[in-house]
């Protein structure tokens, strides 16, 4: 065998470095079947390494049927199909990371701003909630008491709706807590009216349950409700605030619309109010559930308004779906981290909260001002802007006769990373295509040469 | 109204209580149907509080019909009938902490030490996490790569299993990824075989999916596979290393056994590694998964070996089920903390993991071996112990013609919190009862006052 030359990183043990190099030589060939291997010491010696890491490499090679020990004789390699298939099936992620390089300026909608996190009152509450008895134990079912009357405070004081504490369910995302809430409304349901274009992540959780979709189209002009009485789907999926992803809101006479039309049917109505915290020309609109909260299921979170990565949402059920809920799920555990319910209630109760929505609030207002101008100023009427009034994106129309996917792939080869919507639609496609773009963690200054990189590279 | 004098405390918003107060006047009579309630300026004055407070606390009473606004006139009572069964319904969680007493010993099986918690590596970890970028945004559906690179090598090291980080999928808790799980099993599978007695949990998780089930009897000698051959189902769910709740453990030869049936029957096994790490008398059995990963599905948690709430929990994926997974959840978010994720795989990757684990065993073996010879001397004869030689719990079978109920009814009004063990049965009742005893929070002080409490409150 040639002699090798390793370089170690650091992102993997290096028994791990050294299985996977001899692994590579045998599938690649550069290793033929039945070639002997060094001796555990000469391996030890010639890399530097322990005994110990070198006999493990090897053991794992062996176990995984790449080579065989004989005894006193040593190891040697065994004959190996290439298995190319299954490589490239399994490292998706490995193989991605390592063609693609980071782009210039990335558009996400996944993300929110780091430099305004409040990260010393942060860090001192959750420092003092790992010194609390109570965070050494599994977690409420339903989430804790504490975090429980504080989102019932904020939503009184913020949404305007009432709520008792107890119908409150803390999950670890919007899409876990539809899936148990499917669970509950499939017996009665076998289909709902979805929004089209519509939150595409709802739909697969309501999937997950077969239910069937009847779709109400969604333009910027709004929703249309005047067919809703033609539709044979006694539960609705809506985001009334700031619809998903077009940014329309629903006016008053909507909402009524559909309160009155979901007493009527005797259904109910999943309101999604995501990212109501940021509206930014009038005061947030009242949620459905403040007008009726009867028949109304109402799903919020914290990861606009607060930080994705912390997993926490929760809704609210009217009173016989909670009592449902609360039977069927009454021995399941919390799927929300403990450490960041009470970290976050405390923070609640301190005031901080309030303070930092408002805070953020301003900041988003200030770059989504930033991106709307920048657009215009480098774009004109060839696109127009859609949901500028609220959210954490802009959704851009482009006029200039090209697919969203080379919009998108062109975008990419300048260095800008922007998003496409059509996974959001169903029947109600649109000639015209539009790309969405999230500012959430951006400067001012990226927004701005993201925007006139995606100027050189669509025009 | 008779004048009233309010004492505020600091648990919740007084606008709050306010309304709480004047609700519970109402309801209980204190004020009548009809009777004119103070003016806002009053009610502000008299209690010193703001206008805004007073007014939000009659709002909510307004909104939920306990009083109403006649303009000018003021606000007035509304008829009110008492809606005891529904506040009895909303509030279970606050009325039984009001009459209950916190018990003395509280043998809880669902909590950890806290005493050896590496308290300070931990927050000097998460607090750096939080600085970094990648902690902003939403994170990998199927868990961050990172941490699936560590579990995968401390699976290999402690447990024998061989695995590539991308067939580890990071789930918030057990029953969430079985819950998940299953919905890629049922089109497969309509029926499932599970130990009796045997982890409920688990078996909710599968009834979420109507799964059917055969059961294999469990008791103190072990599990009973005779009648593997002559069931139906293909699937089975299994806890190998410690089995919940009896504590025994399979041989190899069982572990043959059963992985020989399933490569029969092209099933698959679940084997739910809970809390392989804590084993005490020998070095912790190999996995089933180390044995055949083809067709087992191993699942393990950071539960009981670091901290229940924080809600960490993976699960191992033979190919063609990891694919169908991967393809089913690729849109959704994944429900487990981000932050915890990322500081977890910096603790693991520094060896301060290793070094917990390590340390965690002794502490909890010398619980164990305390709590057992605590229980000789008290109850000799009179129980029997099952299950010392693994795991955060003890069980004893008592010989006292006592019902379970009985037993810890009489342990109760003794001051000590003890557990039954009849939940976890399906057919194969018990005539003896068998309670269960968790000590991992216990100091071996209070192991001893709760030991010969029980002996006062049984013999």
């Amino acid at each position: 065998m040639k002699t090798t030359i390793f370089t170690f990183h650091d992102h993997s043990p290096k028994y791990k470095q050294i299985y996977e190099r001899f692994k590579s030589f045998i599938e690649q060939g550069d290793i033929l079947a039945n070639e002997k291997l060094p001796s555990i010491r000469q391996l030890g010696d010639s890399l530097q390494v322990s005994r110990n890491t070198a006999l493990m490499a090897y053991e794992q090679l062996v176990a995984e049927g790449y080579i065989r020990g004989e005894g006193r004789k040593g190891y040697f390699v065994n004959e190996v199909e290439p298995l190319l298939s299954q490589e490239a099936f399994l490292s998706p992620h490995n193989k991605q990371t390592e063609s693609q390089k980071p782009p210039v300026v990335h558009f996400r909608a996944d993300a929110v701003d780091q430099t305004h996190f409040p990260l010393k009152m942060w860090r001192r509450m959750a420092n003092q909630v790992l010194t609390l008895p109570d965070s050494f134990r599994y977690g409420e079912p339903f989430g804790e008491a504490c975090l429980r009357e504080q989102i019932s405070t904020y939503l009184f004081q913020s949404r305007g709706v009432k709520t008792d504490a107890n119908a409150i369910i803390i999950g670890s995302s919007t899409q876990q807590m539809l899936v148990y809430l499917g669970h509950i409304l499939k017996d009665e349901f076998q289909s709902m009216i979805v929004e089209d274009p519509g939150y595409n992540g709802a739909r697969e959780a309501f999937q997950f349950h077969h239910f069937r979709f009847e779709t109400l189209p969604v333009d910027e002009t709004g929703v249309d409700l005047s067919q809703l009485e033609q539709m044979k789907s006694r539960l609705i999926y809506v985001t009334p605030s700031h619809q998903s992803p077009i940014g329309v809101s629903m006016s008053i006479q909507q909402r009524q619309m559909l309160i009155h039309w979901v007493n009527k049917m005797r259904g109910y109505i999943i309101e999604d109010d995501y990212d109501s915290e940021f509206r930014y020309t009038q005061k947030p609109f009242p949620a459905l559930a403040s007008i009726d909260s009867a028949r109304v299921i109402y799903v919020g979170n914290f990861s606009k308004s607060f930080l994705p990565g912390i997993r926490l949402s929760y809704m609210v059920l009217p009173e016989a779906i909670l009592h449902r809920y609360q039977t069927q799920f009454a021995h399941f555990e919390s799927s929300t981290s403990l450490l960041s319910q009470l970290t976050m209630a405390t923070f609640m109760e301190s005031g901080e909260w309030n303070r930092h929505v408002k805070r953020m609030r301003l900041v988003y207002k200030r770059k989504m001002l930033h991106l709307v101008s920048e657009c215009k100023k480098q774009f004109g009427h060839t696109i127009s802007m859609i949901g500028e009034q609220s959210g954490l994106y802009l959704l851009i129309k482009v006029h200039l006769n090209h697919s969203e996917e080379w919009l998108i792939q062109r975008a990419s080869s300048y260095g800008v990373k922007v998003y496409p919507t059509s996974p959001y639609f169903i029947n109600n496609k649109t000639d015209t295509p539009i790309i969405k773009l999230g500012f959430s963690h951006l400067s001012c200054e990226e927004i701005e040469l993201g925007v006139r990189l995606l100027k050189e590279a669509w025009l």
